[in-house]
């Protein structure tokens, strides 16, 4: 039997552990994932594109588990009055092939998006030496920013948030959901280059599907790390390609970032870097402190296999979730047609 | 919101309209799509093969919906009181990408098979001559042959069935499911041979994921349609090669085939005709009554789009279906986070 997970239960989840519990759990199963990565069946997810956006699957599997996610990227729901990135995804036993746990994915897309970044962060960002702890710049005050927000601060010790979105009332929505986390100074900015100017890391976590420029060269400073989140979709690019150009890139998995990520604008021989090379100790990270990293972040299928593990185990601690009838039960499982006839048995004689 | 189709509302649905006329409906829907092939993004499944079977992703879109359906294949599933073939599926809005429906496929995918197999032979068998109707032999006799069975018999007036199954108890299950079906001649025989001798259409629904020979050439008589169903995976064929040199093949979607199909044996410049290019009428399907035809059936995505938009219609006709709380329903599209805040306002503060 499938066990479902609805959004409530995800909720449910976070109040029962806080959220910042919660990220950094994610972060620990994604990283102990990431530094097992020649395990993974991997593959670039399968996109199908259209004039409003975008709608992918994203499978992965290792010896025992088969994971996909389904996330759409419509810039432009906020007028049909639903989430630009909706998402909801299945674990299945390989051994089988039965599905077992079917959770949806918005929220928790969110959460490991974020903690994916601070595990990227962790690898790549400069010694921390001021007091008061870092500065992270977060252009884009949508749908992911409280969880990068929240993320960095509780994970990374970023003491200073500052903020600019196209948008005000995002910002202020930003603002309210943040005041009054302890220890966190938010500072509303007027531009992206305002908000950029002395921190020590910029997460862009914008919506457009356009190529913008977000971020260019003249913005960034000795030894700034770069979290580029919103760049995940060919024809949606946040980094002018000068950035990428003064900068140490790492990428999740080089064959999708490739296609999707910032990276797009490079040519094909551009050097990067896998992370989980990183993580593992097989490739340099961070390389001095004056050096700019970039973490071309697009969201590989192998973290959302991680979320639903980890979210599947905390539902179950906590009792959550409810029995999906997705399969049918057979008495015999070569006679299917028995399912037919269990309903009206005058079907047997068809 | 999603709407939920369960295992029990698709058996509710044959029940209220008999299984002869879904079937008939199924058959008029996938014909209607194939022949609307070009307006289709189409793109081979994505499989995930390992020791025991096989776990596969099939998506395709026109300009309004997009459909994906997961199935697995796992020939050895029966020890574990578990179908060999399970399966479920989505269809989404393209425009916003919102998740519509989701349906078990585990029975629709029999039923939507064996249309498939009906389509296909009403565009290649021979003229019909014989008093009593056509013969077929059904070689395979578990969860999918009572459908493939009814499906011939009521579509394209098969009188009589030979059957042959390894497994006598699956024959005997076959047998018990379909005695009583009136004008429905049932003869078992004792291989697969013997129930292929004279038959006008020979159907092959084997499990075993191996190179197996269930028909060689030796086999074939002048003007035979052979619809070949279980070779759907790489290193799972069904028919000897000279089967194929000797025939007109016909396939689904040529890409998939040429990797999944029997067709998997042949060179890569054996040719084959598209099934949606015979039913357009902008290529010819069989060429004389004694030409013998092969429709090299492995299954293709859009067979599932047509079937989850005829369930989820003949559903809503009915009143069937629950929703399935999937996607977070937001007040403010870029407020994510307040999902988290209703259930636990104090996470206000993180």
């Amino acid at each position: 039997m499938t066990t479902l997970l609805t959004p409530t239960d995800i909720a449910r989840i976070v109040a029962a552990h806080g959220l910042p519990a919660v990220l950094r759990r994610m972060e620990e199963a994604i990283t102990a994932d990431f530094r097992r990565w020649p395990e993974f069946d991997k593959v670039a997810r399968v996109a199908a594109h259209s004039k409003t956006g975008v709608i992918e699957l994203m499978p992965v599997a290792d010896a025992d588990q088969y994971s996909f996610k389904y996330v759409n990227g419509h810039p432009g729901n906020a007028r049909h009055g639903l989430p630009t990135v909706m998402a909801f995804g299945v674990l299945a036993d390989v051994a089988t092939g039965a599905p077992l746990l079917l959770s949806e994915l918005t929220i928790t897309t969110a959460i490991r998006t974020a903690a994916t970044s601070v595990m990227a962060a962790r690898a790549l960002v400069r010694q921390d030496t001021r007091p008061g702890g870092r500065t992270m710049a977060l252009i884009g005050n949508g749908a992911q920013s409280e969880f990068q927000a929240l993320a960095f601060h509780h994970g990374l010790g970023v003491g200073t948030l500052r903020l600019f979105d196209t948008d005000a009332a995002a910002t202020a929505k930003l603002v309210r959901h943040l005041r009054g986390v302890p220890g966190l100074k938010l500072q509303v900015c007027n531009s992206t280059a305002e908000a950029v100017r002395g921190a020590d890391i910029v997460t862009t976590v914008t919506a457009d599907k356009r190529n913008a420029v977000i971020v260019d060269a003249s913005m960034l400073e000795p030894g700034m790390h770069l979290n580029a989140v919103g760049g995940d979709c060919p024809g949606k690019t946040e980094l002018a390609a000068g950035v990428l150009h003064a900068a140490n890139v790492f990428v999740e998995y080089e064959p999708q970032t490739r296609v999707e990520g910032d990276l797009q604008q490079m040519p094909a021989d551009f050097a990067v870097t896998e992370l989980w090379r990183v993580l593992t100790g097989q490739a340099p990270g961070r390389r001095s402190q004056a050096e700019v990293t970039v973490f071309d972040s697009v969201g590989f299928a192998l973290e959302d296999y991680s979320a639903l593990r980890l979210m599947g185990a905390l539902a179950a601690e906590l009792g959550l979730g409810e029995p999906l009838a997705l399969i049918p039960r057979l008495a015999d499982t070569k006679d299917l047609y028995a399912q037919l006839a269990a309903v009206q048995p005058a079907l047997r004689a068809a």
